[in-house]
């Protein structure tokens, strides 16, 4: 992932540049007029005549200065009235605030005919051995992967490799739909996926299994529970359960059930999630715009590392469609990158090829686990 | 792979059957009249009383029978004048030609060979017509026909078109998400959607713009009043508070904002969409899976009629891709009719049309919105 | 839209019958074990010997009979406690509780409701341990698998597995069209394909790479006489050379150069393909609509066994998108099979499971190599 | 669409630079090693120290200088052993050969965030209103747009609206393939496309229907034999006949016939095509990626006004999903805007809008008519 240095602020575009200004919130989640909108870019506000970063950056939100003159970057619906807002549309500092665009935006068809230069496209080469060392990295660092699903991993049988990386300390967090628990957890007691034997057929009665897989987990009060008395025994969210890795599951309007697990407020749930986005160091968002969607709105497009300096947030999105990497793109997100395939092959060959890693690395899967348990 | 072993010639079917006719070609590369159109499934003619099979079977050539008596399947192009070629039109034998389908089609298309039985293509005709009798005829009847909408519905400017609808009495309720209205209400204040002009060009700064709209109607309070204080003057939301449409604007994680209409509880949400489903005469389903699957999911196939009859409730889904409705039908709504198109091209020919068969029924717009206004 | 009139419950079949049987939900939100789980259809209830339809249908919920012996359809959520709630499995009246599927569902899926019934979905597991049986299956018997291919197996670096199989003794012939050799030739010549270098980017001067590579065999005089002279190291087409398995370029209006090799006669081209479809005993196609959907078109839909009796042809089509299958089935290839993924993931998992299917057999490769070589 | 004035070669930069090299062919179709390979970009060459435009430009081809000193854009395969073709990589000018990218290529993500970037999307609006005023514009001035359409305009029942098109003078010629005649031909004799009925119904014996049309034009001789003979009596080819439309039909191995006035060899194919391409102001290609890839290649990128100075060639690309218009641009089409929609929807939209904009000019049809007869 590339790096880079922050701008330097001696330069001359940035003498005799004012400090941002704040301006109080009129109301209770209401922004004042001309606020500060933010991206996902490194972002540097002037304050007492120093330039800051501030923290939890996201898109979509506003840079609020509290009673401790900390700089934080809210969403709207959590100001209270009387809250200190920036001000001001200018992002190249000369209202005091900076977005740091040029490195991470600046390359792109330097005014050369080329071939090829769609940014997405299922003809692109997928570099399978360079995921896999960026994931194996983040394990030896201690990194913090967010993993982001849609049913369709659980449909298409990718559960045991999932469940895989799980139990192999690849996943700081998995958020994830009621459905993806859904199916999950059907696979798990009936063998099926909405009633989808695993040979593809649908199965005579299978159009309620989901709904008895629901039915069963309520009865036991949570999916923990559930997996305590054995009524899930294998898969994705016996793995979160299993090695203690946090997972979110997030409702939408299309839920059956929902699972007792599922967080029903948008809003909460957002705020769920964001605990976990806040803490990525690395994104990766399989077959589902929705999720995908809502994760990259909440992510900075880069990591600070241990020394202080910036590096891209690597993030990589899997999907049948070009149309669904292009949409996050669109959104903002336009560090994605994108993987045009299916997800059951995405997730086998990802798993091979981390294996490998692992073997030319000389660590068997065993001492991985340690490392990962020692987390 | 399935075997099958041959048809039983000696059924009772079968007995009395001529021997498959011969006639020349009347030209280098031409095909007699009425010749026999191959498919590629197992062939049976009958020859001096015996039933055999052609050589080198394929689709849509033609039988030859050459100077040996040997049967050959052979594209038209390659025969010569005076090759003799099998004619007739039925395929169950009964003018000495069968073709096996049963073993091979069985659990399809009532077992006949056929082209074009997909359930959902991009190559089907749009039978615009149809759907604006049926628009029609619901508001001549008093019926309670459910918009669902995506997003892509305003983003491609079929915000003037939706309001048409709407204020014209053919909308029963209207179910959308805290997007569609954002963008809608973004469009109305400055003429943009996600920062986007309406050339698809996107604007410098474009991308707070969103945010600033949503902040508007968070200030005055709800949508309502955000019309009444003339801050949202047209599109969308603008029509349902003008025309006493009801809406229901449901939450997701992937909401910014959200505004102050948005039920962000998920339950509440489907509680307060199931009220319009269950009265629901028609359902149309545009650009959107996951509100259109929730939906697809809380109404019946059916309708009662006055007279205690039932008959098929109208669902029309229309996306870009095949791939969502066949998702909706994969989740139960079998019901649902395809229409894979763009939402703007799809919104401006149907409005077209109802105009149209506005028109031939003799009513002009006055009349027909007085009708609605009676409901 | 369709009319249905109720069923005719005094019919024999509906003689004897007992009432559905309602059991007490057991907790708050929690449905009783063996629940009945409605569809979206008319659905009847025989209640004290009268059959009655329940208020307020949709699927994925339960029947529940209220204090009043109201009967409504109520999502599991919304029980509480003691709340009599319909069980039973049957959807065919006999537990006093009848489907009227038939009218609804007649000409599909066997008139049962179902999920997950479409064709194709990129929703589907694939099994590739059955694809690779058939394949180790079709050498062992000395049969002729035809491969056809588009130019997204050579961008997407699938190269050296479609090499593999060559080698190995998989293919029987292989239908390409002057793209894939020319991208083949360009990569083992240049390591780029359309200029663009193995990690995806376009490379400056990469256009006219593959001109270039075109001209280098068009001077040699064919692909045999490049692979020859060393010009052509690697690849595709190297490995249908020095393994002389038959290949037949057919030509496109697309074509650059064209190739020596490349038949430019349409006419002489499926002359050409056809020789190989007659002898076809298994097909598969990847990720190119122009060839499979050609191919299909000559290809039977079954293979003729020694015995006299008759198997379906495999055919197996992969694309990014279901589009191109859905299209194959609409130009008369009902029996193909898809698979809807990346061609680069398809070729690499389906090696591997072919390399797992000879080990489980006991061969290593250089017998099964010897094998191929004694056809 | 945007105009451009030409490089000013007084730059310093271009100061002391040496004319173009020219080295002989070494065979029939063979280039010389390190030939310069063409863009579709303005391509200036330095011939005796004036910078000069080659004739006929257009992508993946050569620079030859004829015995009268003329420059060319040839084909490779076209050349005979000793013509004079230009050499080198460069295409800065440095070596006698400058390409113009600057003001082509110049424009995009100039390192701002901003959302919707994408090229291509289903979420950005159509400017219907400026396709039709330049189709209007077109015609005023004589142009010559030539469309290239796919099967799917004739399934989808387009063929009034495109007949509309050629018979009204907007149509300078027409490309396709045998089954765009072949399914409007069908529609004219049997009113189906492939078996299907109008309402999207597959048809009892509709399978054959296609045959038995090919089959009446073979009998006949040609298209225009079968119109003259009352055998096809409407729709697009009906309409190029009648109207002296010129049209190209190119084969492909999928063809079935083919059709008698079907080019069958590709190399013929092409240089029938590229008669029309060479002349073309403007392209529309609908619903094919084979045929519109194939002209996009032969297209140059702009064209030259009649004071010398240059314009963008406008070329639309009209598909029902981003990935073929992404590919286009991904084999350097670059200038291609693409329309994300239905076929069928796009022609009746388009037709609405010419129709809308001819009235807003005050004339009509009529007079229309006349100015495109007097062409």
């Amino acid at each position: 992932m590339t790096g880079f240095a922050h701008p330097d602020f001696s330069a001359p575009r940035f003498a005799g540049v004012p400090d941002a200004r704040f301006v109080p919130a009129p109301a209770d989640g209401v922004l004042p007029e001309n606020f500060f909108s933010t991206t996902n870019l490194p972002t540097y506000v002037r304050i007492d005549g120093r330039w800051r970063m501030p923290q939890e950056p996201r898109m979509d939100a506003a840079l609020v200065l509290d009673a401790q003159r900390e700089l934080w970057v809210r969403e709207g619906r959590r100001l209270r009235k009387g809250d200190l807002v920036a001000v001001g549309h200018r992002e190249d500092g000369t209202e005091g605030i900076y977005v740091y665009a040029d490195a991470f935006m600046g390359d792109s068809a330097e005014g050369e005919f080329k071939f090829m230069t769609s940014e997405v496209s299922r003809e692109k080469p997928i570099d399978y051995a360079l995921m896999a060392r960026l994931l194996v990295e983040e394990r030896e660092r201690g990194g913090y992967p967010v993993w982001v699903a849609g049913p369709a991993l659980v449909h298409s049988r990718a559960r045991n490799d999932m469940a895989w990386f799980i139990a192999n300390g690849f996943v700081g967090a998995m958020l994830a739909g009621n459905a993806v628990a859904v199916h999950d957890i059907e696979a798990s007691i009936f063998n099926t996926t909405l009633g989808m034997a695993s040979s593809g057929e649908a199965t005579t009665g299978g159009h309620g299994l989901h709904m008895r897989a629901i039915n069963k987990v309520r009865a036991a009060g949570s999916i923990a529970r559930a997996v305590e008395q054995g009524i899930i025994r294998d898969g994705i969210m016996h793995a979160c359960v299993t090695h203690d890795v946090p997972f979110v599951l997030t409702g939408s309007i299309r839920d059956d059930g929902p699972l007792p697990d599922v967080i029903t407020d948008n809003l909460v749930a957002q705020d769920a999630m964001r605990r976990h986005a806040i803490k990525a160091t690395m994104a990766i968002l399989i077959a589902t715009a929705l999720h995908a969607i809502a994760t990259g709105n909440m992510l900075p497009a880069f990591v600070t590392n241990a020394d202080g300096s910036l590096r891209e947030l690597a993030t990589i999105c899997v999907d049948s469609s070009e149309f669904v990497v292009s949409k996050l793109k669109d959104r903002g997100t336009h560090q994605a990158f994108g993987v045009v395939t299916n997800a059951q092959d995405f997730m086998h060959i990802l798993r091979l090829y981390v294996e490998r890693e692992l073997d030319a690395r000389g660590r068997g899967a065993e001492r991985s686990r340690a490392v990962a348990a020692a987390r």
